[in-house]
């Protein structure tokens, strides 16, 4: 972690400026919960009146207050605030949280102060977590500089950063009834210095810290956050809550890409890149990582469902299958060992359903065998409240198998009142418990999909983009300006096929501009009145000389002026001929978080209709092209779907890789569409390409 | 209601027949919760050793037990039920609650004895609830047969029907550390009689029950559900958990329409059709529950935000978002007097974010102002622990605004320790409260969705499909066999063009089958082995006599051999020319469980693909049938698209109309599908189609 981090981690001391004696005050609060957090390091108390506090004198200024302080914690009027930091900074103090509100978030007024603020911090090399924050909290060390009335939360492996303070109260309050903890907390606020991306690398170097969770609302540096959360999430599992989804404006665009590139698309792609596990709902969030922080990792995704009442068994079935977990297909012997400790009417396939009466000991050796079995890899055990036995022994039964066993188990504890011991017994053995087996099918999910993420080697995600895995597949397009560069020159730069299309006006013009693109010829009409060029006999193939193009314009514009009095016509449009093949759209558009996002999927007009398309961040390496295409239908039909012949998937990855790195070397292309790219039996060629660059 | 479920809810006198006084017996505790639950007519207990229970005496024979009795609940085991059972009907009882299990759940000589018992009940005009279930639970009766060792659940407005038992003990317990109740709980078990469409009228009729919950794995009479269940939804909402959708197998198909219509689609059709909101978790279910029995239903979808915490409030914003409703656009007035009361630089922009320091007063203050503008149909209110106040004292200047308003508030209630004694105020003023905004938006589509549903004349949905609205439309083919038929005839007995395609094998038969087809006619090469055979030149169109045929048959021939020497032919193709349009798919499936299901959307050969489509029970009305259009892509196309003309979208809807009579007319036809039917300028034609008939 960066060094100049650690006084917020370890301080040797700690300086709350702004306190009061008036117990109303936020000052106050912040005193009280210092104090009562079990603080180990120096208190120092710094406010207007030179009182007692808590049995610690208030000290009038920071410069008065004796060795060690490493951290102040300021909750001052804003206007006073850039006078206290630079007090701060005088006093030595190169760590403070200022917790009070009224900058930024408050007008321009504030705003002011706020860049005041930093000027003093960074020309001091002080680091300043908020403005208008609630601090932070660590269970272990143990710390607390928030003013909250929620005591301090129990002690866990949970770390949470997040950019809405009440946000962080009202979860802190509220896992306190769940009966979960945190090891860390850190509200970022107004994150005027310190952000998510720097808190990443200090969270995730904490020992007591399992998993991070994220609540945010947007960004400062996109690219950045990316680079150093994918580090992270190779070290520790990181999931977010990313609000503001429908504050996402549609940007102005240019291009099909540009107008389904919402900024939630370029979040999307970027979590997936950094392999953060996103999350829809804060109640999730917290789901996933009770079980992160607790339960091993599954070899696979075959889950064994152990239930005494078969309604549940269904739900959670039904639930796994909705998350794309597989019903383990347990073995005979196991089937057959459960079959002889059960009635005979209970269900031996998985589900199994032990029936009404089962009993502490038949969830334990249940449970046993099934974990014994080489084709599981995780359980969920559904416990209703038993009609013939009391929860809690069942919990007592299961907790040492759970905790003994390599691989996970969730139990989905159904009830309340019958059920509080049995959860109370989980909780202490660190068991993740879930009120339905829905909730608990998702904490499943999330764990395999984190055993999947680590399954996938981290050079084969993209961290090599640039490296040889592209270069290897022809020599690079050197990196220079596209000024004045044809498209075709400017695909052909990165090894794609352009043929393009051009409107000719005289039969002349056809046959020159003919002989310039090379034989064989297409030659359609040009007009918007005749939508359906060959039905109208709108269309001539396999031109093969300047001369046949001479001929065919001609009879091209004769025809169609007969069968159509009434259409304009522009002239004819001539293509190279292409074989046949299947057409897809590839199209890059710059985010202005996260850089070049790149999208492919099913092209035509019906781009929006269809949104058969799917999102990735630039650049692409030839196994992230290939994901990205396998995630869209006209990707997968690639390889061949009934009467459609297969087409070259390697020539679309390879165009797609293509224009991953033609939009990185590019900073000034904002979008930059192909639409369609023909993928044929051997090769790919752009039948279109539209582009807009930013002049500056 | 049915008089003969009268006894189960209206019993003078309830029998416990298998009652023992060991207090592990199942018998016991039913006899211990009837007499706990305050049941004010006769209570009789029936045993087999003559002692005294509860202050009552065993008789050890149904026969002796004096008047009044209406209702046993039988709990002997299996073997003896039928005896039992039988013993009850000469006593001259008319309802039974068989609770046991080991019935047809516990294999074949269970459905034996199961089968007998239902004889009995039946030469008795008896209705018989179970076996293998729980029993009924009446909280206002009160009146309680269960066995389970949780306390009756309070008293509240939501009866809950459910075909487990384990999940009725399981949500009795949970809704009773929730803090909500129940009017009234049923638990179906084996349904040897009584099943879910049976009770659903009753429930309705009960004046405690303002919405019914339904948890169902399968469904004995489909068609009869949903018109039991149109009927029951117009007078109180019902909510269904399906269970089961991963046990659903893929049908035998051979049409695209049959391989898509999974037993699941024809569910979500059918709780469309009848009004009845599905959902996908139990969490789900109850959350929506609470909010539709306690909450007035919103005029409209405009929602306010109201809230002193930014992040909980972007939340609550994204969540209404992914459900389709919309954030209201709160009247300059509203906004000047909500900026009068709070700091400036509150947000009285919606989400109004009064900040943190907001007041109680505050509080009520904004929502009154919210509440009475006329452009806000219902308001979600967010709480966290507030930094300053009491909760629960915001909770009380809140219940009298939202009690005393005509539109719906909900509250996001967010934290445990520090709100549960708001918790408690809201819930005995009856505010719906959720834990997170994200499950509070969710119930606010609940109201929503109920709103708009009753906003939806009855006559419109299908009721009167075989009535005027269709009729109108051209005089009905009669109800005939299709034996003999051909598909063309079949068709146009229901005014749907058919164009088929013929294959000839001569140029004479070209010729022939031309005439006979009326030209225009466009002829197709015949051969596997050209999948693209415009390109390859096997495509004439407009031809116009039976000469044309004949000379083009030739060429047609010739060409593609000289082109493709290796190609196979089997001769052309003739179709009459159609001109161009649009294509869609649409087709009908017959669903075990509830006949009848129609699909319509993007055609093709890619439908499985692109899965552009969507279902719902025939008949359909023409408003139906616009409804299930405008559900897909291709449907919405069908209005234009950029280059793309609008087509005949009166035409689709015909077509889509009088192929769901065709199938309603004929259950031998398994299934039928048009696939392309091409929507023309002016009209539609099928281009193919495909039938499979039940020979039986």
């Amino acid at each position: 972690m960066d060094s100049s981090l650690l006084p917020f981690f370890q301080p040797r001391g700690v300086a709350v400026i702004g306190v009061s004696t008036s117990p109303e005050k936020l000052g106050h609060g912040v005193a009280r919960n210092l104090m009562a957090s079990g603080y180990s390091g120096a208190i120092h108390l710094v406010g207007r009146k030179a009182e007692m506090l808590f049995g610690h004198p208030i000290y009038s200024d920071i410069g008065q207050v004796p060795d060690p302080v490493d951290l102040a914690v300021i909750i001052v009027p804003p206007q006073d605030t850039p006078r206290v930091l630079a007090a701060c900074a005088a006093r030595g103090i190169r760590a403070a949280i200022i917790a009070s509100s009224g900058f930024r978030e408050a007008g321009p007024e504030g705003a002011a102060l706020e860049a005041h603020c930093i000027e003093i911090a960074r020309s001091h090399r002080m680091r300043l977590l908020g403005p208008n924050c609630i601090g932070l909290i660590d269970t272990y060390l143990p710390l607390d500089t928030t003013f909250l009335q929620s005591a301090m939360p129990s002690p866990g492996n949970i770390g949470f950063i997040s950019q809405s303070g009440a946000f962080c109260a009202a979860i802190i309050d509220w896992a306190r009834g769940e009966g979960f903890g945190f090891s860390q907390i850190v509200s970022l606020g107004n994150q005027a210095d310190i952000n998510e991306t720097d808190l990443l690398p200090a969270m995730a170097a904490d020992e007591h810290t399992r998993v991070i969770v994220l609540y945010m609302e947007g960004i400062s540096d996109g690219r950045r956050f990316v680079e150093v959360a994918r580090e992270v999430t190779r070290r520790k599992p990181v999931i977010a809550l990313k609000a503001g989804r429908s504050e996402s404006g549609q940007r102005a665009a240019a291009s099909h890409t540009g107008a389904m590139a919402g900024s939630e698309s370029a979040f999307d792609a970027a979590f997936e890149r950094a392999g953060v596990l996103r999350t829809d709902s804060a109640e999730q969030m917290f789901d996933w990582a009770r079980a992160l922080a607790d339960c091993p990792l599954p070899p696979g995704k075959r889950i064994a469902i152990l239930t005494d009442a078969g309604g549940p068994g269904v739900i959670a079935a039904d639930a796994l299958s909705t998350h794309g977990l597989d019903l383990a297909a347990l073995r005979a012997d196991t089937m057959a060992k459960i079959r002889s400790v059960l009635p005979p009417a209970a269900s031996t396939v998985n589900p199994v359903d032990m029936l009404a009466s089962a009993s502490p000991a038949d969830y334990a050796g249940c449970l046993r065998l099934l974990l014994s079995d080489p084709g599981v890899d995780a359980a969920l055990v559904i416990l209703p409240p038993p009609p013939m036995f009391r929860a809690e022994a069942v919990a007592e039964a299961l907790i040492p198998e759970i905790r003994s066993s390599a691989k996970p188990v969730v139990v989905a504890l159904m009830g309340s009142l019958l059920t509080q011991q049995a959860a109370e017994s989980f909780r202490r053995a660190r068991v993740s418990t879930y009120p339905f087996p829905e909730r608990a099918a998702s904490a499943l999910d999330a764990l395999v999909r984190r055993s999947e993420f680590l399954a996938t080697p981290p050079s084969d995600d993209g961290a090599n983009a640039g490296g040889k895995e592209v270069e290897s597949h022809l020599t690079l397009a050197p990196r220079r300006s596209i000024a004045g560069d044809s498209p075709e020159e400017l695909l052909s730069g990165y090894g794609i096929q352009f043929a393009p299309l051009r409107l000719a006006r005289t039969p002349e013009e056809a046959a020159a501009f003919a002989t310039q693109m090379g034989f064989p010829i297409v030659m359609k009409i040009a007009s918007r009145d005749v939508p359906h060029k060959s039905d109208a006999g709108g269309v001539r193939l396999g031109l093969d000389s300047a001369e046949a193009c001479l001929v065919a314009y001609t009879q091209l514009i004769e025809g169609v002026s007969a069968a159509k009095p009434e259409a304009r016509i522009e002239g004819v449009y001539l293509q190279r001929q292409i074989p046949p093949g299947q057409e897809v759209i590839l199209g890059a558009v710059r985010d202005p978080q996260f850089g070049p996002l790149v999208m492919f999927g099913s092209g035509g007009v019906e781009v929006e209709g269809l949104k058969d398309v799917a999102f990735a961040l630039a650049p692409l390496t030839p196994s992230e092209a290939e994901r990205l295409i396998s995630r869209t239908w006209a990707g997968r039909k690639l390889g061949g779907y009934r009467s459609l012949p297969a087409a070259d998937l390697e020539a679309a990855r390879y165009a797609l890789v293509q224009i991953s790195r033609l939009a990185m070397d590019h900073p000034e292309i904002e979008e930059i569409e192909i639409n369609p790219l023909r993928v044929l039996n051997k090769g790919a060629v752009a039948v279109d390409i539209r582009m807009r660059i930013n002049p500056q």
